[in-house]
């Protein structure tokens, strides 16, 4: 089997932001309110953070049931692991991601700032200086045979893409308008001569664009 | 987490069948012809019996790459294994699916006429007599804790559905027309009093109807 590099339930909005301008600490994507962006996957049974029962199992559902089916690590931006841009001030916080991340895997952290691993729960962070190739390419070689997770954000999709290194993107395009933040593209047409495309419109308001290698 | 039953990927015509009349041992779907019906399968990269690379990994590809997650035991009936009616005359044949059956745990095979227990690969077929109640609850233990799929064929749903013993469904609608077979229902609008429905057409012609308890 391939191992391949998937982009899954990347959100972002009708005019191509995956987050809004302004990210700090109490507001991750910034001047967009998250739950615009992710309320379709809030919803589902199989969401990855769902604490209590309940929820969803339609269409959205099979698209986070499939979150860590097969995954073996993800790469996330720097600004997906926490908002500081520059030297790290210190080592004590730990990211968004609480004291049990979702991520149950190797996550590496694609930063010109390195600093030491960690592990909370069952993911250990790893902080990388590297082209998109080398952190692939580490990511690989930690997933097992497993396929490796882009987890975001949209500035680190664009540049895998920009390398040619993604093999399928499942993007979610949610029925908000944010004028300006981090971009994924201007249109999703943008990827059509290098991918084959469904577009599939869910109940929940948001279109799904899957994009596999053509 | 719930222990849930679950049909899966299972493919209907237009007029609501699961197979055609006149059902032999070179005829699984009888008077149909499985490419009718299976077609939007096999094209994906993750269809069960894919044996060569390659496939789309679009729509269709996210319900055939569920098929075993998550899973621990499948309930078929009897003629889903085989053409046979009545009392069995040899126990030699060992079903449809080959040296290396596609399922990968146990399979309760509801019939009237038992048979000793046997396995290929690594899928054990038993053979029980019982009410769907009885037989879920052996599919269950076997699952140790994982979801049991029902399935099929469309008589068996049937019997499941009659005794509202079915958490999820996942029929795919194929462009075709059947005329007669065995029905799984006149039209899919039937269970709209018990269940939640997503309706997600697809490129490849199929329509997928989605179903979850109410």
């Amino acid at each position: 089997m391939d191992q391949l590099l998937r982009v899954q339930n990347f959100t972002v909005s009708r005019d191509g932001f995956g987050a809004g301008e302004g990210q700090s600490q109490e507001r991750p994507f910034g001047h967009a309110d998250p739950m615009d962006l992710m309320a379709w996957a809030v919803a589902t049974a199989s969401f990855p953070n769902r604490t209590g029962p309940g929820g969803s199992r339609g269409l959205d559902d099979y698209f986070t049931r499939d979150f860590a089916h097969g995954i073996g690590a993800e790469i996330m931006g720097r600004n997906k692991f926490g908002p500081q841009r520059g030297p790290w001030q210190d080592h004590e916080w730990q990211g968004w991601w609480g004291a049990e991340p979702p991520f149950h895997t190797p996550v590496f952290v694609m930063t010109h700032h390195p600093r030491p691993s960690f592990t909370l729960a069952d993911t250990t962070f790893h902080f990388v200086d590297g082209d998109p190739a080398t952190v692939l390419g580490l990511a690989r070689e930690a997933a097992q045979g497993r396929d490796v997770r882009l987890g975001g954000g949209a500035t680190t999709v664009r540049q895998f893409l920009d390398a040619d290194l993604v093999d399928t993107l499942h993007v979610a395009v949610a029925p908000v308008e944010l004028g300006s933040g981090t971009r994924l593209w201007s249109s999703p047409d943008e990827l059509l001569d290098r991918y084959h495309r469904n577009v599939v419109p869910s109940p929940s308001g948001v279109v799904h664009h899957l994009f596999w290698r053509r």
